[in-house]
C-alpha cells in the first residue's frame, strides 16, 4: 500500500478486513497508536504485516548483522550513528506529498528518519532505548513540516549511544555506522547499494595505531555481498513466502515484521515528543 | 611540550617568560581560562604558540578544505560526525595519567574529543557554535574521570548541526564525515592515516539515487594525497618556520593557531559545563 501516511488508518484497516495481507510504506502510521489499530486488524483478520523497508532484504544486512554478532570480532555495539538525507529541491520542499501535514505530515522524520531509527534499532537487535532526545537544528517548511532533525538515543543498560540526522536539505546519504568495543561496521549506501548486484560494507576489527603514528594495524576490510535479485524483489519474495504459509499451511503470521515497525514507530513518535517539548529527553 | 594538562599553566607560562616558543600537547588547559594565561604569556614575551593537532599539517587536509570550500562540488556545511575512541584495556582506564584527575582530569574528552571538536570548527572554518549540548550516555571511572561522552553543537545562523563521540572503551575509530547541501566529504583515519605517506578521503558529489532505486549515479570518489614528510614532521616545520620568522624577520607570532586552540577549548569547556549540568545545553 503506496498512499501518503494519513490515509493508512483507513486503507490499511480496510484491506486487513477484506483479508488483504499488507505490505504498507513507511512510515507505517502517524504514531503508534494508529499502528497499533492497523496491527491489530491484521492480527484479528489472520494476514500478514509488513512495512516496506526493503534494505532488511538484502542479503549485505544479513552478513553485517553476522559479523556484529561475532563477539571476538566485533565486541559489544557502543555506539550507532546514522544518516539519511537528499535534497529534492525547492519544488519538492514546497508541494511534495512528503511535506504536505495533511498528507505525509512526518516529513523527513517520517521518510529518511524512519530508516535510520530502523537501522540503530537493528543494530540494537531491537531494543528500545532508555531515552530519546531530540537535538537543535530542526528545520521546517513553511506548513510547518520537518525538512531536517537529529536526535541522540542511549542505552543506558548496554551503555550504548546513537545520533542519527535526516533532512531534505542535505546531499544523498545512507549511512550507517556501528562502532562495537572490538570492531567497527560501516556502509555509505545501506538503504539503496550504491550497485545492486553487488553491494559492499567496511568491517574493520582489532585496529590499533602503530608506535610513532605511522599508520595502523589493520586496515579496513571490504566486505562483498553478492545479489541475485533487487531487495525489492527480495522483500516480495519473503512477504508472498509468508503469505504462502499462512494459506497453504494455515500458519500464523510472523510476528517479528509486525514488532519491528512498531519499535520504529515509537522511537519516531518518540523524537517528535522531545522535538514538540522543546528538545526534552523522552524516558521510554 | 609533553607534560599532563593539569601541569600546562604552570610549566607553559615558565617556558614563555623564558622566551622559549610553545608547542603544546593538547588538551592546551583544564579550561580556558587556564590556557588564556598560557597565550598572554606568550604574547607579551612574543614567542609563539601553537598546539600539537598534527593532522592539521598533513596535506590532506588542505586539500579536503579546497575540496569542501568549493561552492558547486560541496555546497554548504549542512552537517558533520565525527568520532574519536580507542579501547586500551582496563589497567589504562584505572591507572594512565589520561585518566587521572590531578593529571589529565578531562579524560576521554580531553584526549580523544579534543580531536573531535577540532574537526568541527574546522570543517565550519572556526566558526563558534551558538549551542553546545552534552548527550546522555557519560561514562566515567571509578575516579570520576570520562571515559566516554558525546555532545550536540548547534550554529543557529548556518543552520548547520554536528554531533561528536569520543570514548576510551571503543574500537579504535577516528572518522570525520562533512555533510553539505551538494557534496559528502569523509574519511575514517583523520587524526592518523591508515598508511602516511598516502592518505586518502573520500568525496561524492551531486548523487541521487537513480529510478527504480537500482543505485546510484554517482559513486564516491577516493582522492589521494602524498605526503613526503609524516604529519608530525610538517607540523614542526611550520612551527620553525613561524619561529624562524619571528627571529629573523621580526615578524609578529602567527595567531591563527592560539585562535584556533583556543575555539577548541572553549567548545570541550561547554561540553564539560553541560555535563555538568545534567545536559543542560549552553549557548555559546
Amino acid at each position: 500500500m503506496p498512499l501518503p501516511t494519513s490515509l493508512h488508518l483507513h486503507w490499511a484497516i480496510c484491506a486487513a478486513e477484506k483479508k488483504k495481507h499488507l505490505l504498507l510504506e513507511k512510515p507505517t502510521a502517524l504514531n503508534v497508536e494508529e499502528l497499533d489499530k492497523i496491527v491489530d486488524a491484521c492480527e484479528k483478520n489472520g494476514v500478514q504485516f509488513m512495512d516496506a523497508s526493503m534494505w532488511y532484504h538484502h542479503p549485505r544486512t544479513c552478513k553485517m548483522m553476522e559479523m556484529i554478532l561475532d563477539s571476538k570480532l566485533f565486541g559489544h555495539v557502543k555506539a550507532i550513528h546514522s544518516s539519511s538525507s537528499y535534497s529534492p529541491g525547492q519544488e519538492f520542499l514546497e508541494n511534495d506529498i512528503r511535506v504536505k501535514p495533511d498528507l505525509d505530515a512526518l516529513g523527513a522524520l517520517g521518510d529518511a528518519g524512519w530508516y535510520c531509527i530502523g537501522a540503530i534499532l537493528w543494530a540494537m537487535n531491537q531494543t528500545l532505548p532508555t531515552t530519546v532526545t531530540a537535538l537543535p537544528g530542526v528545520a521546517r517548511n513553511s506548513a510547518g513540516v520537518i525538512l531536517t532533525c537529529s536526535a541522540s538515543l542511549y542505552w543506558e543498560k548496554e551503555e550504548t549511544v546513537a545520533t542519527f540526522y535526516c533532512s531534505f536539505v542535505s546531499h544523498e546519504t545512507m549511512d550507517l555506522r556501528v562502532y562495537g568495543s572490538n570492531g567497527t561496521c560501516y556502509l555509505y549506501d545501506f538503504i539503496i547499494p550504491f550497485d545492486e548486484n553487488s553491494a559492499s560494507f567496511n568491517f574493520t576489527s582489532g585496529a590499533k595505531f602503530v608506535d610513532l603514528h605511522i599508520g595502523w594495524n589493520v586496515k579496513p576490510q571490504v566486505v562483498e555481498v553478492a545479489s541475485q535479485l533487487p531487495q525489492e524483489a527480495l522483500m516480495i519474495q519473503e512477504f508472498a513466502s509468508l503469505v504462502k504459509a499462512i494459506k497453504v499451511s494455515r500458519s500464523k503470521p510472523e510476528s517479528k515484521w509486525p514488532r519491528t515497525s512498531r519499535l520504529t514507530q515509537l522511537v519516531l513518535d518518540a523524537v517528535n515528543k522531545s522535538i514538540d517539548t522543546g528538545l526534552q529527553p523522552v524516558h521510554m
